[in-house]
């Protein structure tokens, strides 16, 4: 009787010990997978954020001052000891920061377009390979300041409407898949005057719309398909 | 010996009968706690859904045709034999679409306001009940056909700016809720004539950015905070 309670003693003994290491070895074994499962989730909802998520952002004008071009365009900096122009962060800069990541090409659809700054963006962004292309009112062609002549010599080609309503957009496509738009256009006055507002989004179901009508407007004012081409060369 | 023997064998047989047990518990257990788990799951992720996930529409102008006013707005349905007017969705039926449903508050800050058709909806919502407030440019108070003088005479209120620069906005809030945001005037030029668009969004951060834009303005347009009160009564 005491050789069979030696015997269980033993065997019993065994299991725990046994059990004690097959828990130590689940523990450390489990404690990775949580790991690593946790590191592929994050993996995937970032991944959902990217496809079913859009950003929106939106821009108020006026802004107190215009963004200063040496320290937020050219990427040489502002060397002036006192600069007139901002260096904090506008509704301008944040408007520069996306045209200049643009990486092939930049259609805008905009009703005015005065501004130097803003053309100087548009031309840069054109020598550094980018396919530009600019649809724009007729009228506003002889607006006072209007750059679009100044583009045209560049090379970037222009379109505008044929009739007498307005081609009265003020829309922007970055690379086909970010949209910038809203009642701003493209004038000093809408910089640091007027109250105005832009709305960015990269929700794609939004962007292929605006590409459509881009498009759209980009066909029919070719001066092929009008009769009577208006637009003079530069 | 054989006693040892057999000691150790009926330990074995209850160890592994009791290890048996517990695992036809945990499997049971665990099959409730991955279900239980899954539900939640599927909620936390439609919860997910409904919170970052907006509802966003484009309408682009012109319209072929205005909509036809009984037809999508007296809601008595329209009884001439022959209309000239549209029976069929257009970009503007979908916008009375989304301002009819307003049911408490609808603030629009419209750089110019001269479509009559446009104006009606205001007054038939305000005489519904809904608290319209309204914020325009003061150069356009003069517009010809402008329909803001007939909208004060109605009981709306009415600010607008106090600058030689343009109040440029063009957007409104539905109940705090809906944004119809673009190029787009409210005018019958813009319906029927010129390039325009609009955004329609439920996107509760653009939005609330947008209430903000407008609460900011209509106290900066306070006629008390203006040094001499500009705009006459009506």
């Amino acid at each position: 009787m005491d050789s069979a309670l030696k015997g269980s003693i033993y065997t019993i003994l065994f299991f725990f010990t046994s059990e004690l290491l097959y828990k130590l070895y689940r523990k450390v074994k489990d404690s990775r997978h949580v790991k690593s499962e946790s590191e592929s989730n994050m993996y995937s909802r970032k991944q959902e954020t990217t496809s079913n998520c859009s950003s929106l952002k939106v821009l108020f004008f006026p802004d107190s001052k215009i963004a200063c071009r040496d320290h937020f365009i050219t990427g040489n900096g502002c060397y002036k000891d006192i600069c007139a122009y901002s260096h904090s962060d506008t509704a301008l800069s944040e408007l520069y920061k996306h045209m200049l990541a643009c990486k092939s090409t930049l259609d805008v659809c905009v009703f005015v377009v005065t501004c130097k700054d803003l053309a100087d963006v548009l031309a840069r962004l054109f020598r550094r390979g980018v396919k530009v292309r600019i649809i724009t009112d007729k009228e506003q062609l002889q607006a006072s300041g209007s750059q679009i002549w100044t583009l045209m010599k560049d090379g970037i080609p222009v379109r505008t409407n044929d009739s007498s309503y307005l081609m009265h957009h003020k829309f922007a496509l970055i690379d086909g898949k970010v949209l910038i738009n809203g009642s701003f256009n493209w004038t000093r006055q809408a910089i640091t005057g007027n109250q105005e507002n832009l709305i960015i989004t990269d929700d794609s179901s939004v962007t292929q719309l605006f590409m459509r009508e881009f498009q759209k407007l980009w066909e029919q004012y070719d001066p092929k398909n009008i009769v009577a081409g208006f637009l003079p060369k530069p």
